[in-house]
């Protein structure tokens, strides 16, 4: 039996604990698909256009990955892509209360497809997309912290802003 | 002597979980007023009218209970109300620093007014009226989660905004 | 109606903390019954006896308080005391999923009694018993804390024992 | 490829919410193995020969289920078992901390074993082996917290013990 | 050697909690430099020009006190200041994640200076900036929680909003 | 001015994660005295003898830096060193909660000893004392947890316990 996990977040941008997540999830899974959930009511820094762009470069070397995008309910998704589980990245303590949350939603709404946490490394327990973008902003130097390409389009894009100020 | 607490919210919407708080909190206290604290700076998703509609149209079933909407100092409304108690439901963690955060505020300004705990039965522990509203702008089927009426409600206001894209 | 309330807990001894419970608890319950749990297989640091005369005294002012001690399944002894509550202090993060599992225990146990959870003061918050024992121990100055009686019961104590040694 | 966890646990006794992360963990792995972590220096409620007629009665309906002992270093024994991962049941906060701690701890001493949790179900939630004999042990109904056989032997158990006393 | 913390904050508006820090980090260090970071993508409710007037008034009383403006990276801000340390004070549980967070990629860009956490007093763990204008806002009684000029401010800005409604 | 700092704990045995404490409090402090606080009531695995030495060995590197050994009140201690504050490493959110209640404490008892918190650097925070035990005990590689005297000391320790059976 072939096993799926979708792998669901905003990747605004993708980070080294994402990449951490994906990494780890390979070793249970025989596919992740890493999907990119798009809701235009939210604003978020980078385009979908741009955050697939991200990922795709960020992921090609792994295998077995799909990267998608979606904007709807979860678990209509995952039937729809007839996965086996959510995976989700446990980071501190903040996390716990909402992915637990959002679990027991999502169980509620199809008991069919389970939750799987993964812890991720050690060095990523404290480190989000918006503490690494506001380190960006300013200067400060994040590599190590997100891939290098994901890098460089931070940089690009808080030119381009400080640009048109 | 006839006791009577306010048990204060935003009630955007009314959920199981606060109907379940209500009928334990009946069993404390002579009356409970429902109070819809409204605050024009903060925006919501129902109307004030249509939450008040909702909660008279979930409550009517109860004794003892009125429903009311405030905007101001809670406690100066307790004291107005002659309320002996602020009554409020825990559900998880983060609730629990708010709460107590407001709970502390309240009684500096007011020693007199009480802040009682209730515990949300276990299956609302996670539930709240924003993942409520996720899952129902997404057609999740969250019957079980709000009174039938509030269910109905929702889908109306949410095929109303997709309408109007 | 009369609405009773059973206040259990180990009060060994009982402190500040406590008694500021009891006394927010006379503004909600006709009747209060502040119940030392006597587990015969934990150890405590006061026998029953003694903690039992600390209540006594810290509580004599009080009206409508009884003071007992139980052995028992809590539920079935609030069904025997005909109590509509079960009355709990609320201190600090770490009291809140202990109660929360304790309570929804309860619950399972006997769905008609509800469990009361009312806020400490704030000086009360991060104050427990086992700490004002740890300072006592040592000679700190804990009055303020604790009733003057338990104060001197505490140093009465912990020179019986290092005379022992 | 055969993918195998290791569920490790004292299941001192084995509870329903136990039995339900083996169900979920079925759903991801090809085979189980539910080892009963046995540390001759702790003391446990249920000897290692009553945990393991306790585990097997309850998982006998379960296809893919080995169930174990192992006294030693959990990692080593996951080499040993040629295990994919460790699979843990995630409850509440407490829990959490805590498995934060073991999994870092295991990943440093063998990075090839994956630590896995899955969220127990809602009504498991705050439910723990221990609550669950603080309230067995004075007759509260535990029915529907743990399998008929388990409910059977913490009565004998209890009624061993008051016989003895 | 002269040892020199950077007290940064958004002080919007300073509160008793604040200075209270500031008076017990003057215990370990012979000078500290207060310093609002004026973040312009987000909306503070009072300006940077009325938050330098309020920390003049509140702090002009204490010795070793400097008082600045910073709009980048911290770390870059401490090496030009000479900093050792960056000072927080730690109020509740949710200040601790995010704190925590903050300290780390502090710590990543530059590992020379210190997060040095001093614990609020007990008066003001749950109190913050942002809960003080919710109750001045409705005409609370804030005195004791803010400095008199602050207070004052509070007043006038609240009534100069709710004058232009 | 000499500023003077107290670290104190049971050292059982000392970490690296202590060590990563004692290198940044000495960029604050003058002298840090390293204290364990030895109470006969408690059971240690490493005797007073053993962790001093261990303590001694792992600490000689350091300059400005005292080993002592105390038996009472840790204010009075502090009085009687002339220490300007407590030193404390706060690892996780465990901690945290007992942190703040023991800090609470000692400012009632001495207001003028301030508690400072360092945060421990990331590879030492969900890293404990017991934890390394619990690895140590089975044989687990904690080279690079402890001081190489240490994981030494700890063989030694284990070694001689299994003879013993």
């Amino acid at each position: 039996m072939q096993r799926i996990a979708i792998y669901p977040g905003s990747f605004d941008p993708v980070t080294n604990g994402h990449i951490d997540i994906v990494k780890r999830g390979l070793n249970l899974f025989d596919k992740i698909i890493v999907t990119i959930l798009h809701n235009p009511a939210k604003k978020s820094f980078f385009t979908v256009e741009e955050r697939l762009e991200m990922l795709e470069n960020s992921l090609k070397k792994f295998p077995n990955i799909e990267i998608d995008v979606y904007n709807g309910l979860l678990v209509d998704y995952g039937v729809k892509r007839k996965a086996h589980a959510i995976l989700r990245g446990l980071r501190a303590l903040s996390d716990f209360e909402y992915e637990f949350e959002l679990a027991l939603m999502n169980t509620r709404l199809n008991s069919q497809i389970q939750t799987v946490f993964l812890m991720t490394g050690l060095q990523w327990i404290f480190t989000s997309s918006s503490i690494i973008k506001e380190a960006a902003r300013f200067g400060g130097n994040i590599s190590g912290m997100v891939p290098h390409f994901v890098n460089q389009k931070l940089k690009e894009k808080f030119d381009s802003i400080s640009d048109s100020i």
